[in-house]
């Protein structure tokens, strides 16, 4: 039997999956470890998965495609300027690693274990996702809404703060997610503009 | 005969181990692998090694020391301002990341995977590294230098940002560590000082 997606049980295995591969790292976990926190022999959850590689390949596009679902359109929504795209880009990324923060987690520390084929086909889906930010902020510059920064450099900046939110946000913490956003985005709107802050 | 540090076998095992763990990850990388990149039998390692973890804790130490040789001494020199020293402490900090790239990357993304004890003391190092910075904008928002930001937030989305680098830093490629080091020095004092860009 190939393995199914989206079913109640194959949710639940990635769900546990995303929890220990966030834990102990992928490469640390066994699928006997996965089938043990579920109570289930390891052999049974190959009814619901065809490999270990395969519930992390499930989550790391799940994730991948939950950023892109909600940054994507508002990149695209020329008719707002750049600088108030950006500042919702910021705001709805902040969004997705605040809300799915273990799975958000594994999407970016784990995908490097994937095979070969799956892990450039992240690394191209990986890219396209910063050009994104990239475009967004030469538009800005070309605007004259940004200073004139070097896109590449200014959005691994700003994705790779975004992306280290899950390594100290919690969510019975101080700041609540919509504080987490705004200020990061009021951060890099200010290192942006070119009027005074 | 228990581990010896600092003789050159000792650091030649240090340096493919580190390669090896930034490829691999430290779980999926067994000293066998260490010892047949060496050319060596697994068994003859341990006259330089106590164990697995032992390497890593030494690469993480030695990266931890380095980050705060550099960075601690212009945090500390209070004839400058705040955001004079924040400017120097973010060129320090990517000229360690760009200098000791693998060591770097072994040190961000690999040091969860020391035993509980070391892993508290690499915690309270790294919490000790960040409340330099913290500490800093905090003096510069009492100097009226700064904005009136988090110095938590703004602390920890300035190290992401920087330890972002070595996942898309090449020595080949277009920008010079220096030029990396500015320019984020250069966005970041935008993002916080009061006056205009």
């Amino acid at each position: 039997m190939t393995a199914t997606t989206d079913t109640p049980r194959r949710l639940q295995i990635e769900a546990v999956a995303s929890e220990l591969f966030r834990e102990r790292g992928y490469a640390a976990t066994s699928v006997r470890d996965i089938a043990q926190a579920l109570n289930l022999q390891g052999g049974s959850l190959y009814a619901h998965m065809a490999s270990k590689e395969d519930v992390l390949w499930s989550i790391v596009i799940r994730a991948a495609d939950r950023f892109n679902n909600e940054v994507g359109p508002i990149a695209a929504d020329s008719a707002r300027t750049p600088a108030d795209r950006l500042r919702d880009m910021i705001r709805a990324h902040v969004g997705v690693v605040t809300a799915t923060q273990k799975d958000a987690a594994v999407f970016l520390h784990e995908w490097r274990f994937l095979s070969a084929d799956r892990r450039a086909e992240m690394s191209a889906r990986r890219d396209a996702y910063e050009a994104l930010f990239r475009s967004v902020i030469s538009q800005g510059i070309d605007a004259g809404e940004f200073r004139a920064v070097d896109p590449r450099l200014t959005s691994m900046a700003i994705l790779s703060a975004l992306n280290g939110i899950p390594t100290w946000y919690s969510p019975t913490g101080d700041l609540t997610p919509t504080q987490i956003a705004d200020q990061h985005a009021d951060l890099f709107l200010h290192a942006l503009q070119t009027h005074g802050g």
